[in-house]
């Protein structure tokens, strides 16, 4: 039974105790440079010295890991702050705190279309100078659903000799044509938008309409078929019969057209470009260069990324020597489920921390 | 086996055979009142008075059903135009020749914005006048898919004196939360682009970019993930590593882009409004006012109208009374499988008129 009172809250408050780091200049993967790379991070728990778990965002998240993960990070959840010491940084290239197209460059205007193009791998890359920072050389585990499981992908093979452990949950190894092509809508809503600009507006002069329907495009793909015939069906907003205009008629269109609103607010559009070039990019893991133990977890309902992803990677893993599990999780969420799913993803995640 | 040069040809050459007939003033549904309705329209084969067989096109379609319904409508074919006869019009609302907000109104400036909401009732209330022009009571079957299905259905609890069978492929009887969903974030690319203007732009001023997306957005919908893959992969367009800047770099972003170009030579913004609306209101058939036999067909591999809602239908014909089958057909070419098939496709509508 889908619960349609369960949905994800995605735009949680800033967080005031997060920090910044200045980590210097960074050569990309693609070969430009940028001058002055910063990330926003926050930590939780007591570093041990080999208790430190990386917790990655997807595409729109944050440093704020025990909010838009709140069944799987906190004080006796499965990536449990009493116990290990929990990282989770804003990604290069995203909009909330660390450097993106929105932050300053050094003529102090937005970076724009100056933005250079980024990948996974320089995500992990300022992951690695992050920890370098706090002193943590080595983690216990490297987590996260999504786009953040791709940057965990990447952590085995990239840095090897200090990842025991990746949780990677609703992801893929790279994407589909499918998926390439549902990120290519988007972007091309933000693109032909007369304000983009070639992506140097000034801010709070942005792409919104663009931004708008790329977001409400990202909705259609975060749930199932199921969760939103059990959350809308076919109900009038606020209303017995319909009012025969091209205005809202029913829920769905409200629900959605209500989330792009909440996203203007907290998202830049030429990060949500960056960030879904950078993920389709992604050709996966070097698995023979890995040594970590994998733990993948799919959801049924998750049309977006399809149980068979994760399948494939585990395969994949394992055919080239490395310990991995895949649990196929039979929950009716959609993609968000790994937002949504503290159990029985929390059992996978704590199978993995005793393997 | 997925064959990745097969895909449909939806940009066919506008027939010259074509005819228009002025229908007169029209009541809709919603309440308003068309002062002056023409249909475009054709016919194949000749009439004997029992042999009439109408074709209703889904939502980009027109009234050249040997074009884009190849495999099923033709001499020889399972809609064989040497037995039946065979009639086919753009729909009420469409831009293929039938007024639709495109047409001029009575002051010779296009109707825009003050063209009214349509249903599918609207548009088959146009039809029967169409047969009534063409001395034609008695359908010996309808037959549509997607849209087409939902008039079909219409059809044989509208006029259910004139409707001996109905063939509704790749359809439904009323769409889902998640369909209407798509829909209205096709709708909303269009009224979000500044050149719409509230649907009183000019012709060759509308607003292209965001009926391109929501063509792009469309196309994301016809075919399956598999065919996807089959056909684009993760191939880059003309060349062997990426360029890594935001512009065209897989082969997918390509055929999106080339097919939305395609689509903004030949449709208008408003009647893709219009028409996704009309669809998104209905409500099904009145099965018990019916008296038609019906034969649903679905696909495997249809993601955006799953098979289950054709199962759904084909139960509520049942338990209604009425005499129904219907045929799951296993090909892996998504929502497109009902203009590519012939063969399965047409032994369905072959039994459906033997019986």
């Amino acid at each position: 039974m889908i619960d349609p009172g369960l949905f994800v809250e995605r735009d949680s408050a800033p967080d005031s105790e997060g920090k910044t780091v200045a980590l210097g200049a960074m050569r990309l993967e693609a070969g430009s440079t940028l001058p002055s790379v910063r990330l926003a991070y926050q930590t939780w728990g007591r570093f041990d010295g080999e208790n430190a778990v990386l917790v990655c965002h997807a595409l729109t998240g944050d440093s704020n890991a025990t909010s838009w993960w709140d069944r799987m990070v906190g004080p006796g959840r499965p990536i449990d702050t009493d116990r290990y010491f929990v990282i989770c940084s804003n990604v290069l290239g995203g909009c909330q705190g660390s450097t993106g197209p929105s932050s300053l460059a050094e003529d102090d205007a937005p970076y724009g279309s100056r933005f250079p193009i980024i990948t996974v791998g320089d995500m992990v890359d300022a992951q690695a100078r992050l920890l370098d920072h706090l002193g943590v050389n080595y983690l216990a585990a490297v987590a996260g659903g999504s786009m953040g499981g791709m940057q965990a992908l990447e952590w085995t093979s990239r840095y090897p000799q200090r990842v025991q452990r990746a949780f990677v949950s609703a992801s893929a190894m790279r994407h589909s044509a499918m998926q390439i092509a549902f990120n290519e809508v988007g972007r091309q809503a933000v693109m032909r938008d007369s304000r983009w600009l070639g992506g140097d507006y000034l801010p709070g002069e942005g792409p919104d309409d663009g931004l708008s329907v790329a977001r409400m495009l990202g909705h259609l793909t975060f749930l199932s078929p199921g969760a939103f015939e059990a959350k809308f069906a076919r109900r009038l907003q606020n209303k017995l019969v319909p009012d025969y205009h091209l205005g809202i008629e029913f829920e769905v269109e409200s629900y959605l057209q209500y989330q792009a609103g909440k996203f203007l607010k907290r998202f830049d559009a030429n990060s949500q470009l960056i960030l879904t070039r950078a993920i389709d990019y992604y050709e996966g893991p070097n698995f023979s260069a890995a040594s970590a133990k994998y733990g993948f977890v799919s959801y049924t309902s998750d049309w977006i990324y399809p149980t068979s992803m994760s399948a494939e990677a585990h395969a994949e893993a394992v055919a080239t020597g490395r310990a991995s599990f895949h649990r196929e999780i039979d929950l009716p969420y959609g993609h968000d489920a790994f937002l949504l799913d503290g159990e029985l993803q929390g059992e996978a995640f704590r199978e993995l921390m005793t393997s």
